[in-house]
């Protein structure tokens, strides 16, 4: 019943329905389904119910799945698969061609192209003719699903070029290959991180790429199915990084799950608010002579983290989509400074005025706030600035630079400040 | 000289160069070139770079590079154009049945399938064989840069179904297409909107997606290449929202670009804290009495932002993958308040137990900081929720939640709350 009711709904769909069940109810459907339609639903289904569907499943049976998956697909599912369980499910894979193919994509890392490669793709030797071109592509029908572009390589599996499909139609069956391939083809290093990959398929169109070893040998094919999910991934990540979620979680999740996820940022906020608390304790003698200072408390924090998140997201932008042409650190960075310079003076303008002319502070007072506040936007862009850069340098994600921790950090500062200035003009 | 350099470069790479120099080098590049060459630059310059360059340029000039281009990219490249000019240049177009698409095209909305569906595919009619289908292919070869799938249709032009090129290469010549193609095939109509579009093909793995009318009329192809670009413009769009960004700005733009398109949120931000500074000179009595309360105003407003971010992110990034399998905007709704209610309720307690046992603050002085923290986490957490369902629901971008408005008034709200709250407690 289950099995005809889920007739012709994709795979996907199915596998959105699976993952919304319990581990039991979603073992049980896969088992009922065919093992290629398992097999693709498996590969859609989120990773956590992955990880809890596979921990219950025999290893031959397994492997019956991972035997109808794509080899870059079916080395997603056993990087999945505890380290010591999963040479039995590969002893078990029946294509031995296909298990060789696993484990040598085992090896690369998972955000690599290596990682994203696949070894089902058309590669033609330059000698052979369209007919022997078609024999191949009939011979491998079966196992590349989505063929796009035929790579052109030489006897030693040195890519040489491209040809399309559409080309291999419309030449007439003794033409050689050599005469019809694309000599200009982007290729990548299996080293290249993957969000790389996908700016480089985006820039230049491409709905597949060959990756290539240092020698320039064909060794796979990332397609751009596989791309576009990099790619919601990565900006699933940046929004967490900017957001200080310590995991995935998602709206589905239960109530502790989500409000586990969010605590140790909010953690980190009160930690810090507590030192705020303390810098501001520090100040109190000052502060009950002129309490209309912490009136102002509330200006200066949002505008440094306002400024702050403003820096830091124009780096973060620039560093995911690298140009060509790119300036150089040093003047990106006095450029920002600039930019601080001119929005700090204007708004501390703004506020010096209104709190002497409006509210009718006294004179020292209102420069107090204005000099305060101009500091604050110098200092919140010289560190929104600087984070991403530093963290991006370290490897770390740096969209992590508007996230919890910068952002205490630079409230604590902005705080410091604060009552610096005003120690300083006031004579607290 | 310039030619010869630039030969073997990738459009796309010339394009980012013309974009970074001014606007007559860029012009004299473009009429220096071929115009299928200039034509491929033009498309994948930035917007503002083709909205100076076609300025400077006349009808018919304009007119030649659209001539090389394929429908999709015409439009929007005629989208650019003024009003009173774009039947000028159309009217200069050699290519007749392509100036019919564009008029065609030009009908739809931009974000919308139509507005990113071209008229170059290959469809097949279900009555005729191979042969019939390749002679089509070699017709439109010229036309047709990447086939990806070919779309059958009845004599009427509904779409039936699909049929790829690996099948007809693999057919025998006298196989009729009704035998071989693919019934399901995804599709959309006319007016979804581009990010659902995109949405679509991401989950379905496709690389291409006809486009049908009401009546099942197919009117167009979607490919994927133009969808990684819609993805890139949304992520974009999305961190400008959520960073307050009044117009497109790149690190590259001069000072005062930047200055003047950050200022807007900034000085949001500043009105903001303005009428903070007031909001606690009312209370300023109260102040003096309890000059420690001035103390606790970072940690409160603090956490009440980053509830505030976490609880919009959240929902924003459910409604950008919406699922067919949805929870109810009510049970959400109650789910989100619920994680606050525990969240609130693990802070506030934290809170109360640092303030009185450790900074040794009188019972009713920490009890107040406590409540006052819970209250403005059930509340920061109700307005993340809420704002961007709001958003969403009248069409403005939801990520706008976490941008400057709410930031603000959010930050108002909490300190409303936390002298609410101290005012009953301590009685000021
Ligand atoms: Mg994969
Ligand atoms: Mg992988
Ligand atoms: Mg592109
Ligand atoms: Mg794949
Ligand atoms: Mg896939
Ligand atoms: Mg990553
Ligand atoms: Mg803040
Ligand atoms: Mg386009
Ligand atoms: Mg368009
Ligand atoms: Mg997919
Ligand atoms: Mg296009
Ligand atoms: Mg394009
Ligand atoms: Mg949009």
């Amino acid at each position: 019943y289950i099995i005809q009711s889920l007739e012709g709904v994709n795979v996907a769909d199915i596998a959105a329905l699976l993952d919304e069940l319990n581990m039991e109810e979603a073992i049980y459907v896969l088992r009922l389904m065919p093992s290629d339609v398992s097999a693709d639903i498996l590969i859609e289904l989120e990773e956590d119910s992955v990880v809890k569907v596979i921990r219950e499943m025999e290893a031959f049976e397994l492997a019956k799945l991972i035997d109808q998956m794509e080899s870059d697909d079916a080395v997603d599912i056993l990087n999945l698969v505890h380290n010591k369980d999963r040479e039995d499910v590969i002893s078990h894979l029946q294509d031995k061609e296909k298990s060789a193919h696993i484990v040598d994509l085992l090896r690369y890392d998972e955000d690599s192209a290596g990682g994203l490669m696949g070894k089902e793709f058309i590669k033609a030797n330059q000698n052979w003719n369209v007919i022997q071109t078609i024999e191949e592509i009939r011979r491998q029908a079966e196992k590349v699903e989505k063929i796009y572009s035929i790579y052109v390589v030489d006897n030693k599996q040195h890519l040489l070029g491209r040809v399309s499909l559409k080309k291999i139609i419309l030449a007439s069956s003794d033409t050689k290959i050599a005469d019809i391939y694309e000599p200009e083809v982007f290729s990548v290093p299996t080293q290249m991180d993957q969000e790389e990959v996908a700016e480089i398929m985006r820039k230049y169109d491409l709905e597949s790429i060959p990756v290539v070893n240092s020698k320039n040998k064909l060794l796979g094919r990332i397609t751009v199915d596989d791309i576009l999910d990099v790619i919601r991934e990565q900006s699933e990540e940046d929004i967490q990084a900017m957001t200080g979620f310590s995991s995935d979680v998602e709206e589905s999740d239960s109530i502790f799950r989500i409000s586990k996820a969010r605590l140790p940022w909010l953690l980190i906020g009160v930690v810090g608010g507590l030192m705020g608390s303390q810098i501001i304790g520090y100040f109190e003698d000052g502060l009950s002579k002129y309490i209309a200072l912490a009136s102002f408390i509330p200006l200066i924090a949002a505008t440094g983290g306002n400024v702050g998140i403003q820096s830091s997201s124009l780096v973060v932008q620039t560093l995911a989509a690298k140009s060509v042409f790119e300036e150089s650190i040093l003047n990106r960075f006095i450029k920002g400074l600039l930019v601080a310079l001119v929005n700090g003076l204007m708004l501390g303008a703004f506020v010096f005025c209104t709190v002497f002319f409006i509210y009718g502070f006294e004179f020292r007072f209102g420069l107090t706030v204005g000099i305060a506040l101009f500091c604050v936007v110098l200092l919140a862009s010289f560190m929104g600035t600087v984070t991403p850069l530093v963290l991006d340098k370290y490897g770390i994600n740096p969209a992590m630079a508007s996230g919890p921790f910068i952002t205490t950090a630079n409230d604590l500062l902005g705080l410091a400040v604060y009552f610096g200035v005003a120690t300083l003009l006031l004579n607290l």
